[in-house]
């Protein structure tokens, strides 16, 4: 390991050691090998697309005291409640999320390539980290993929117009094949930003927009550090009622009702809702998710599909640009951009962020890599 | 028939003899009879809500043009192209949308009353009017149902930072039941707001608030007459950068790949799309659209899905609002509230839609209902 420097502040580390560190990490606590190899995988990727609210920074902060508390049952396997074939239900018994939703994914995958389409619906289910991790891993099978999950009972946003938080973020994501390209990898919060960003903006001691956070009357708040505080609810998508508002509230609920509603998860909209001083409330147990996957090849023959996506696809990467230096692109197209670059050059770690690690690998007689040192 | 008077600006008519008198209307045009009624409950369906833009204002703006011009084929029936049980893909051979909308989520829920979930995804479709009447009508029978639909190859909306128009609005519709309550009915364009309301703006003579518009540089634009004269484009939910346009685009794309690249419909993004001036291009022929449908008594008792439907919308309706004369509701309350009100009171058609359809039944010799007179 590389001696730090005073005057250091970001570490850099290959991408590959990051993945099996992590591994290691999860397999420490308890998840066995395999599946703390995609878990780490899932989790990583916020660091090598550039979505670091998103990646090891929630190692500490999230995952693993979840384990450790018994909030996440990190050997437990999912188990079927109904199966017709397209539909699966399962109990996702806590299991490890960054694990569970490829898992649901992959079976999903594996029905529809007979049914066309197939759904594996999870109740009681733990946080996946990056929806487009897993989503975008079966793009790049051929397969289109949707996952959207709620946030069980953690309530953060107000239906337009009322005083109590009800709903989560909600994530969507949706992947596609795109011909010769990068994937197309939609992976959204339903709410202007996720929590991520606005814990970010904090650390950094940045206000952020107006927009993507009101009072309890509906005023903006641009102090980040005020949403932690319970003094401010995230703003859905689409800000104000005549630019959309309802529809970032209804997207809300598309996710509700087809993550959480259908299999039976704990839901945002409870009576207990109603019973706070307003503030945000609730803990985000019992997260219901969807794993949707369609087979395009089952339906008409996959060369014409994968064509067709070339030519969506290249059409938009061939927009002439409104600023000659900023090309347009696609969901799914920069972050895969940052992956090449990540996979090449390496992670560079926030100093913090690496002593975390440091930290834990000393505590649990762990190996952390050598650095790539100071930068 | 009522004679009209001089001062007159609204005839009232029941809205059963609307619903019959367009029904007349579509069979006149080659359209069987009981396709018929469902295709004029599916157009009527505007002016039971209240979405007055999407009602029979587009009798004679959209859907009888298109079929005297052989863009719609009134007799047509669509033909299955694949069919694994769960996923059936339709050529829906240019019949009509109204109606083959929900033959199609009919189709879809008879299947998964036995898999659970089932996909019918069609193209070569037409307009099918408020998507929300199609799912809405699902909800009631205790199914969740998604229908989403592109606007075959016209293109309206940009990418962002880009100059040509690629994409149409998209629109994506869910419902759901909601226990005792109304049924929630999401139906949105994924852009900030569909066509027919910046064209309602410019019948009313009104500007429109900034943030639906923007020239070719991006710039606000609050006169509705620029988006028929091709000098604005409309913009994606989410408004700018900042505030989530890059994922009310990802949306847009969600429905394309969803609706369209996955039955193999026309796309707005096509290599034509780059040919033209930057104007909005292309028609609205070989539309895409999927119909999903999950029936949740095949995964779980439904009775307990109902009950948990039943807390979830009940919560929002109990919240306690910001302002005591605003309730806090959910998408489809309102519509469904104004629905029952028409039914009662009548459809009140402003004066020149009634003489539109009067002139309407004179030329083709139909029966226009007698109306409740001035107003």
């Amino acid at each position: 390991m590389t001696d730090l420097t005073d005057s250091q502040t970001t570490v850099r580390m290959e991408y590959k050691e990051l993945v099996e560190f992590t591994a290691t990490v999860f397999a420490d606590r308890g998840v066995p090998a395999d599946r703390a190899y995609i878990a780490a995988e899932a989790l990583c990727y916020g660091d090598l697309t550039g979505m670091s609210s998103h990646g090891t920074a929630n190692l500490t902060r999230l995952y693993l005291p979840a384990i450790d508390e018994g909030r996440i049952d990190p050997a437990a396997t999912p188990q079927p409640l109904a199966d017709t074939g397209a539909a699966v239900v399962l109990d996702g018994k806590r299991a490890l999320g960054l694990w569970s939703a490829t898992d649901a994914l992959d079976l999903a995958a594996s029905r529809a390539r007979d049914t066309g389409i197939a759904m594996v619906s999870v109740r009681d289910a733990t946080h996946f980290g990056c929806a487009g991790y897993h989503t975008g891993r079966l793009a790049r099978r051929h397969f289109v993929a949707l996952l959207a999950s709620n946030c069980g009972r953690q309530r953060i946003a107000r239906a337009p117009g009322g005083r109590p938080a009800v709903l989560g973020t909600n994530p969507l994501s949706l992947a596609s094949p795109a011909g010769r390209h990068h994937p197309y990898v939609l992976d959204m919060s339903t709410t202007v930003v996720p929590t991520g960003r606005i814990r970010a903006a904090e650390r950094a001691g940045e206000p952020i927009p107006e927009g993507w956070l009101e009072d309890a009357d509906g005023r903006p708040v641009t102090d980040p550090g005020a949403f932690d505080r319970g003094e401010a609810y995230l703003r859905w998508l689409g800000g104000d009622p005549a630019t959309g508002a309802f529809k970032g509230y209804g997207l809300g609920l598309l996710v509700e009702v087809l993550a959480a509603l259908v299999p039976g998860a704990g839901l945002g909209p409870e009576p207990v809702a109603l019973a706070g001083d307003g503030g945000p409330t609730g803990r985000d147990d019992n997260i219901g998710f969807v794993a949707l996957v369609i087979a395009p090849g089952a339906l008409r023959p996959v060369g014409d599909f994968l064509d067709q996506a070339d030519g969506l696809f290249t059409t938009l990467l061939d927009c002439p640009p409104q600023a000659p230096d900023r090309p347009v692109s696609y969901p799914g197209w920069h972050e895969a951009e940052q992956a090449a670059r990540t996979t090449e050059q390496g992670v560079s770690l926030p100093i913090e962020r690496y002593r975390e690690l440091r930290d834990l690998a000393a505590q649990r007689g762990l190996d952390l890599p050598r650095t790539g040192g100071a930068q």
